[in-house]
Protein backbone atom coordinates (compact mmCIF):
# COMPACT_ATOMS: atom_id res chain seq x y z
CA UNK A 1 0.00 0.00 0.00
CA UNK A 2 2.73 2.10 -0.38
CA UNK A 3 3.02 1.66 -4.10
CA UNK A 4 3.43 5.63 -5.17
CA UNK A 5 0.49 6.57 -6.74
CA UNK A 6 -0.25 6.57 -10.56
CA UNK A 7 0.53 10.26 -11.69
CA UNK A 8 -1.25 10.44 -14.61
CA UNK A 9 -2.56 13.79 -15.24
CA UNK A 10 -5.23 12.89 -17.92
CA UNK A 11 -6.23 15.55 -20.44
CA UNK A 12 -8.87 17.37 -20.27
CA UNK A 13 -11.75 15.73 -22.50
CA UNK A 14 -12.88 17.84 -25.28
CA UNK A 15 -16.27 19.57 -24.55
CA UNK A 16 -18.92 17.82 -25.23
CA UNK A 17 -20.63 18.28 -28.66
CA UNK A 18 -21.96 22.01 -28.61
CA UNK A 19 -26.22 22.43 -29.05
CA UNK A 20 -26.50 22.75 -32.65
CA UNK A 21 -25.97 26.23 -33.84
CA UNK A 22 -28.74 28.01 -34.29
CA UNK A 23 -30.41 28.73 -37.62
CA UNK A 24 -29.12 31.44 -39.64
CA UNK A 25 -31.90 33.66 -39.83
CA UNK A 26 -32.41 36.82 -41.83
CA UNK A 27 -32.03 39.66 -39.36
CA UNK A 28 -35.00 42.47 -39.25
CA UNK A 29 -34.07 44.05 -42.49
CA UNK A 30 -35.36 47.50 -42.72
CA UNK A 31 -38.56 46.92 -44.66
CA UNK A 32 -40.01 43.76 -42.95
CA UNK A 33 -43.17 44.55 -41.32
CA UNK A 34 -42.60 45.72 -37.87
CA UNK A 35 -39.68 47.57 -38.59
CA UNK A 36 -39.40 51.24 -39.07
CA UNK A 37 -38.61 50.53 -42.69
CA UNK A 38 -41.88 48.43 -43.11
CA UNK A 39 -44.09 51.46 -41.53
CA UNK A 40 -42.43 53.61 -44.34
CA UNK A 41 -43.25 51.48 -47.39
CA UNK A 42 -46.70 50.63 -46.35
CA UNK A 43 -48.04 54.68 -45.78
CA UNK A 44 -45.88 55.10 -49.22
CA UNK A 45 -48.21 52.33 -50.59
CA UNK A 46 -50.99 53.80 -48.66
CA UNK A 47 -50.35 58.04 -49.63
CA UNK A 48 -49.65 56.98 -53.76
CA UNK A 49 -52.89 54.65 -53.65
CA UNK A 50 -55.01 57.59 -52.44
CA UNK A 51 -53.61 60.14 -54.59
CA UNK A 52 -54.12 57.71 -57.83
CA UNK A 53 -57.71 56.64 -56.30
CA UNK A 54 -58.68 60.40 -55.90
CA UNK A 55 -57.27 61.67 -58.99
CA UNK A 56 -58.99 58.98 -61.27
CA UNK A 57 -62.02 59.16 -59.58
CA UNK A 58 -62.20 62.85 -60.20
CA UNK A 59 -62.10 62.41 -63.86
CA UNK A 60 -65.79 62.89 -65.75
CA UNK A 61 -65.73 60.29 -68.01
CA UNK A 62 -63.37 57.41 -66.42
CA UNK A 63 -66.53 55.10 -65.66
CA UNK A 64 -66.77 54.79 -69.31
CA UNK A 65 -63.78 52.56 -69.78
CA UNK A 66 -63.48 49.57 -67.84
CA UNK A 67 -60.09 49.43 -67.05
CA UNK A 68 -60.40 53.03 -65.20
CA UNK A 69 -63.32 51.65 -63.36
CA UNK A 70 -60.94 48.43 -62.29
CA UNK A 71 -57.73 50.88 -61.42
CA UNK A 72 -60.06 52.74 -58.94
CA UNK A 73 -61.25 49.18 -57.50
CA UNK A 74 -57.44 48.14 -57.27
CA UNK A 75 -56.22 51.47 -55.91
CA UNK A 76 -58.95 51.17 -53.05
CA UNK A 77 -57.78 47.97 -52.85
CA UNK A 78 -54.28 48.55 -51.98
CA UNK A 79 -54.86 51.64 -50.12
CA UNK A 80 -57.49 49.79 -47.52
CA UNK A 81 -54.70 46.99 -47.09
CA UNK A 82 -52.03 49.10 -46.50
CA UNK A 83 -53.15 51.30 -44.07
CA UNK A 84 -54.14 48.51 -42.01
CA UNK A 85 -50.49 47.03 -42.15
CA UNK A 86 -49.29 50.61 -41.48
CA UNK A 87 -51.32 50.37 -38.50
CA UNK A 88 -50.37 46.57 -37.70
CA UNK A 89 -46.32 48.45 -38.15
CA UNK A 90 -47.02 51.03 -35.54
CA UNK A 91 -48.64 48.85 -32.96
CA UNK A 92 -45.82 46.56 -33.76
CA UNK A 93 -43.31 49.40 -33.53
CA UNK A 94 -45.09 50.49 -30.21
CA UNK A 95 -44.74 47.35 -28.26
CA UNK A 96 -41.52 47.08 -29.89
CA UNK A 97 -41.70 43.51 -30.74
CA UNK A 98 -41.49 42.07 -34.59
CA UNK A 99 -43.43 39.60 -36.46
CA UNK A 100 -42.03 36.37 -35.83
CA UNK A 101 -44.18 34.02 -36.01
CA UNK A 102 -45.42 32.00 -39.49
CA UNK A 103 -49.31 32.31 -39.55
CA UNK A 104 -48.50 36.33 -39.47
CA UNK A 105 -45.76 36.27 -42.13
CA UNK A 106 -47.82 33.53 -44.77
CA UNK A 107 -51.01 35.52 -44.58
CA UNK A 108 -48.68 39.19 -45.11
CA UNK A 109 -47.11 37.23 -48.19
CA UNK A 110 -50.28 36.20 -49.99
CA UNK A 111 -51.85 39.36 -48.92
CA UNK A 112 -48.77 41.53 -50.35
CA UNK A 113 -48.62 38.82 -53.47
CA UNK A 114 -52.57 39.49 -54.54
CA UNK A 115 -52.86 43.05 -54.05
CA UNK A 116 -49.47 44.06 -55.55
CA UNK A 117 -50.72 42.01 -58.80
CA UNK A 118 -54.03 43.45 -58.94
CA UNK A 119 -52.29 47.05 -58.09
CA UNK A 120 -49.92 46.28 -61.43
CA UNK A 121 -52.09 44.41 -63.59
CA UNK A 122 -54.58 47.62 -63.26
CA UNK A 123 -51.69 50.20 -63.92
CA UNK A 124 -50.57 48.08 -66.78
CA UNK A 125 -54.06 47.99 -67.97
CA UNK A 126 -54.38 52.10 -67.63
CA UNK A 127 -50.84 52.68 -69.25
CA UNK A 128 -51.95 50.64 -72.01
CA UNK A 129 -55.11 52.69 -72.79
CA UNK A 130 -53.53 55.64 -72.06
CA UNK A 131 -50.75 55.53 -74.04
CA UNK A 132 -53.72 54.60 -77.18
CA UNK A 133 -55.92 57.70 -76.48
CA UNK A 134 -52.50 60.21 -76.25
CA UNK A 135 -49.79 58.27 -78.50
CA UNK A 136 -51.57 56.15 -80.83
CA UNK A 137 -55.02 58.27 -81.49
CA UNK A 138 -54.38 62.08 -80.15
CA UNK A 139 -57.55 62.27 -78.57
CA UNK A 140 -56.01 64.11 -75.47
CA UNK A 141 -58.02 67.39 -76.84
CA UNK A 142 -61.45 65.49 -75.87
CA UNK A 143 -59.61 63.23 -72.82
CA UNK A 144 -58.34 64.50 -69.25
CA UNK A 145 -55.17 63.17 -70.47
CA UNK A 146 -52.71 64.16 -68.13
CA UNK A 147 -55.50 62.96 -65.40
CA UNK A 148 -55.13 59.80 -66.93
CA UNK A 149 -50.96 59.92 -66.99
CA UNK A 150 -50.95 61.20 -63.61
CA UNK A 151 -53.19 57.96 -61.91
CA UNK A 152 -51.69 55.52 -63.76
CA UNK A 153 -47.85 56.70 -62.64
CA UNK A 154 -49.38 57.22 -58.85
CA UNK A 155 -50.05 53.60 -58.90
CA UNK A 156 -47.06 51.73 -60.99
CA UNK A 157 -45.38 54.23 -57.88
CA UNK A 158 -47.85 52.15 -55.16
CA UNK A 159 -46.61 49.21 -56.81
CA UNK A 160 -43.03 49.72 -56.72
CA UNK A 161 -43.33 50.22 -53.07
CA UNK A 162 -45.43 47.34 -52.70
CA UNK A 163 -42.64 45.31 -54.47
CA UNK A 164 -40.17 45.32 -51.44
CA UNK A 165 -42.87 44.41 -49.04
CA UNK A 166 -43.46 41.33 -50.67
CA UNK A 167 -40.23 40.17 -51.51
CA UNK A 168 -39.31 40.38 -47.83
CA UNK A 169 -42.11 39.25 -47.17
CA UNK A 170 -41.79 36.01 -48.77
CA UNK A 171 -37.96 35.83 -48.34
CA UNK A 172 -38.78 35.47 -44.83
CA UNK A 173 -41.64 33.07 -44.98
CA UNK A 174 -39.12 31.13 -47.52
CA UNK A 175 -36.52 31.27 -44.92
CA UNK A 176 -38.27 30.01 -41.89
CA UNK B 1 12.10 -0.15 -10.64
CA UNK B 2 10.11 -2.77 -9.79
CA UNK B 3 6.71 -0.57 -8.77
CA UNK B 4 3.91 -1.81 -10.44
CA UNK B 5 2.62 0.35 -12.87
CA UNK B 6 -0.34 2.23 -12.81
CA UNK B 7 -3.57 0.57 -13.88
CA UNK B 8 -5.25 3.58 -14.98
CA UNK B 9 -7.86 2.79 -17.54
CA UNK B 10 -8.78 6.17 -18.88
CA UNK B 11 -12.47 6.30 -20.44
CA UNK B 12 -12.23 7.13 -23.91
CA UNK B 13 -13.11 10.91 -24.50
CA UNK B 14 -16.43 10.87 -26.06
CA UNK B 15 -16.44 11.28 -29.45
CA UNK B 16 -15.48 15.18 -31.42
CA UNK B 17 -18.20 17.36 -31.99
CA UNK B 18 -19.87 15.52 -34.94
CA UNK B 19 -20.44 17.56 -38.44
CA UNK B 20 -23.04 19.88 -38.30
CA UNK B 21 -26.08 18.53 -39.64
CA UNK B 22 -26.80 19.18 -42.88
CA UNK B 23 -28.88 22.40 -44.00
CA UNK B 24 -32.90 21.29 -44.30
CA UNK B 25 -33.22 22.25 -48.58
CA UNK B 26 -36.09 21.89 -50.48
CA UNK B 27 -35.85 18.16 -52.42
CA UNK B 28 -36.54 18.39 -55.58
CA UNK B 29 -39.62 20.12 -55.94
CA UNK B 30 -40.97 18.77 -59.27
CA UNK B 31 -40.82 22.08 -61.25
CA UNK B 32 -37.61 23.50 -60.45
CA UNK B 33 -34.87 23.61 -62.98
CA UNK B 34 -33.83 20.07 -63.59
CA UNK B 35 -36.72 18.39 -63.29
CA UNK B 36 -39.02 16.73 -65.12
CA UNK B 37 -41.91 19.64 -63.58
CA UNK B 38 -40.31 22.16 -64.44
CA UNK B 39 -39.38 21.17 -68.22
CA UNK B 40 -43.22 20.76 -68.89
CA UNK B 41 -43.27 24.34 -67.44
CA UNK B 42 -40.75 25.66 -69.81
CA UNK B 43 -42.28 24.03 -72.70
CA UNK B 44 -46.11 24.92 -71.50
CA UNK B 45 -44.59 29.07 -71.01
CA UNK B 46 -42.54 28.25 -74.73
CA UNK B 47 -45.81 27.33 -76.82
CA UNK B 48 -48.18 29.57 -75.17
CA UNK B 49 -45.88 32.83 -76.07
CA UNK B 50 -44.81 31.53 -79.66
CA UNK B 51 -49.34 30.91 -80.25
CA UNK B 52 -49.76 34.60 -78.67
CA UNK B 53 -46.85 36.09 -80.88
CA UNK B 54 -47.87 34.68 -83.82
CA UNK B 55 -51.83 34.96 -83.82
CA UNK B 56 -50.97 38.99 -83.05
CA UNK B 57 -48.15 39.12 -85.16
CA UNK B 58 -50.33 38.32 -87.73
CA UNK B 59 -53.29 40.47 -87.05
CA UNK B 60 -53.09 43.69 -89.97
CA UNK B 61 -53.46 46.79 -87.49
CA UNK B 62 -51.31 45.80 -84.17
CA UNK B 63 -48.54 48.10 -85.24
CA UNK B 64 -50.75 50.92 -85.10
CA UNK B 65 -51.64 49.91 -80.88
CA UNK B 66 -48.23 51.01 -78.61
CA UNK B 67 -49.49 48.17 -76.52
CA UNK B 68 -50.04 45.29 -78.69
CA UNK B 69 -46.32 46.20 -80.41
CA UNK B 70 -45.30 45.54 -76.47
CA UNK B 71 -46.93 42.43 -76.33
CA UNK B 72 -45.15 41.00 -79.21
CA UNK B 73 -42.11 42.19 -78.22
CA UNK B 74 -42.98 40.89 -74.75
CA UNK B 75 -43.58 37.53 -75.65
CA UNK B 76 -40.73 36.99 -78.16
CA UNK B 77 -38.46 37.82 -74.86
CA UNK B 78 -40.48 35.03 -72.99
CA UNK B 79 -40.43 32.22 -75.88
CA UNK B 80 -36.86 32.86 -76.32
CA UNK B 81 -36.07 32.53 -72.53
CA UNK B 82 -38.11 29.63 -71.88
CA UNK B 83 -36.66 28.09 -74.83
CA UNK B 84 -33.41 28.53 -73.65
CA UNK B 85 -34.16 27.39 -70.50
CA UNK B 86 -36.11 24.36 -71.83
CA UNK B 87 -32.86 23.62 -73.24
CA UNK B 88 -30.88 23.24 -70.42
CA UNK B 89 -33.23 21.50 -68.45
CA UNK B 90 -33.46 18.83 -70.72
CA UNK B 91 -29.90 18.31 -70.23
CA UNK B 92 -30.00 18.27 -66.44
CA UNK B 93 -32.33 15.76 -66.81
CA UNK B 94 -29.86 13.84 -69.53
CA UNK B 95 -26.81 14.15 -67.47
CA UNK B 96 -28.81 13.43 -64.23
CA UNK B 97 -28.01 16.42 -62.51
CA UNK B 98 -30.05 19.24 -61.14
CA UNK B 99 -29.25 22.79 -60.83
CA UNK B 100 -27.94 22.89 -57.03
CA UNK B 101 -25.46 26.38 -57.41
CA UNK B 102 -26.53 29.43 -55.99
CA UNK B 103 -24.96 31.35 -59.21
CA UNK B 104 -27.35 29.23 -61.57
CA UNK B 105 -30.22 29.72 -59.71
CA UNK B 106 -29.98 33.74 -58.57
CA UNK B 107 -29.77 33.93 -62.58
CA UNK B 108 -32.48 32.22 -63.04
CA UNK B 109 -34.87 34.16 -60.23
CA UNK B 110 -34.10 37.30 -61.75
CA UNK B 111 -34.71 36.16 -65.30
CA UNK B 112 -37.83 34.20 -64.69
CA UNK B 113 -38.53 37.62 -62.20
CA UNK B 114 -38.43 40.37 -65.84
CA UNK B 115 -39.77 37.89 -68.05
CA UNK B 116 -42.65 36.85 -65.98
CA UNK B 117 -43.26 40.79 -65.37
CA UNK B 118 -43.10 42.08 -68.43
CA UNK B 119 -45.05 39.21 -70.14
CA UNK B 120 -47.73 39.97 -67.59
CA UNK B 121 -47.48 43.95 -67.82
CA UNK B 122 -47.93 42.98 -71.74
CA UNK B 123 -51.04 41.16 -71.28
CA UNK B 124 -52.44 43.33 -69.00
CA UNK B 125 -52.35 46.57 -71.43
CA UNK B 126 -53.66 44.19 -74.19
CA UNK B 127 -56.87 43.22 -72.21
CA UNK B 128 -57.36 46.66 -70.99
CA UNK B 129 -57.28 47.96 -74.72
CA UNK B 130 -59.55 44.80 -76.13
CA UNK B 131 -61.58 45.13 -73.10
CA UNK B 132 -61.76 49.12 -74.54
CA UNK B 133 -62.40 48.38 -78.44
CA UNK B 134 -65.19 45.33 -77.67
CA UNK B 135 -66.73 46.61 -74.41
CA UNK B 136 -66.90 49.88 -74.34
CA UNK B 137 -67.00 51.16 -77.97
CA UNK B 138 -68.37 48.31 -79.84
CA UNK B 139 -65.60 48.47 -82.30
CA UNK B 140 -65.15 44.89 -82.81
CA UNK B 141 -66.54 44.70 -86.17
CA UNK B 142 -63.73 47.11 -87.50
CA UNK B 143 -60.94 45.29 -85.66
CA UNK B 144 -60.48 41.98 -85.40
CA UNK B 145 -61.12 41.35 -81.65
CA UNK B 146 -61.44 37.59 -81.43
CA UNK B 147 -57.69 38.01 -82.62
CA UNK B 148 -56.66 39.93 -80.11
CA UNK B 149 -58.40 38.17 -77.58
CA UNK B 150 -56.77 35.37 -78.06
CA UNK B 151 -53.36 36.54 -77.86
CA UNK B 152 -54.01 38.70 -74.90
CA UNK B 153 -55.32 34.93 -73.42
CA UNK B 154 -52.39 33.15 -74.52
CA UNK B 155 -49.78 35.64 -72.87
CA UNK B 156 -51.93 35.33 -69.70
CA UNK B 157 -51.62 31.45 -69.79
CA UNK B 158 -47.60 31.62 -70.93
CA UNK B 159 -47.43 33.87 -67.11
CA UNK B 160 -49.49 31.78 -65.60
CA UNK B 161 -47.05 29.05 -66.45
CA UNK B 162 -44.02 31.40 -65.66
CA UNK B 163 -45.18 32.05 -62.53
CA UNK B 164 -44.37 28.52 -60.36
CA UNK B 165 -41.02 28.52 -61.96
CA UNK B 166 -40.32 32.25 -60.88
CA UNK B 167 -41.68 31.21 -56.83
CA UNK B 168 -40.12 27.81 -57.27
CA UNK B 169 -36.83 29.55 -58.29
CA UNK B 170 -37.74 32.31 -55.33
CA UNK B 171 -37.99 29.71 -52.50
CA UNK B 172 -35.11 27.93 -53.73
CA UNK B 173 -32.88 30.93 -53.85
CA UNK B 174 -34.30 31.98 -50.51
CA UNK B 175 -34.02 28.72 -48.59
CA UNK B 176 -30.10 28.25 -49.49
Amino acid sequence: MTQSRPAVHPVDPPPLTAAAPPRVRLKDVQGMPGTGGGLVLRLLQFIFAVISLSVMATTSDFSSVTAFCYLVAAVGLQSLWSLILAIADIYALLVKRSFRNTVAVSIFTIGDGITSTVTFAAACASAGITVLIGNDLHYCNLNPCSRFMAATAMAFLSWFAASPSFILNFWSFASE
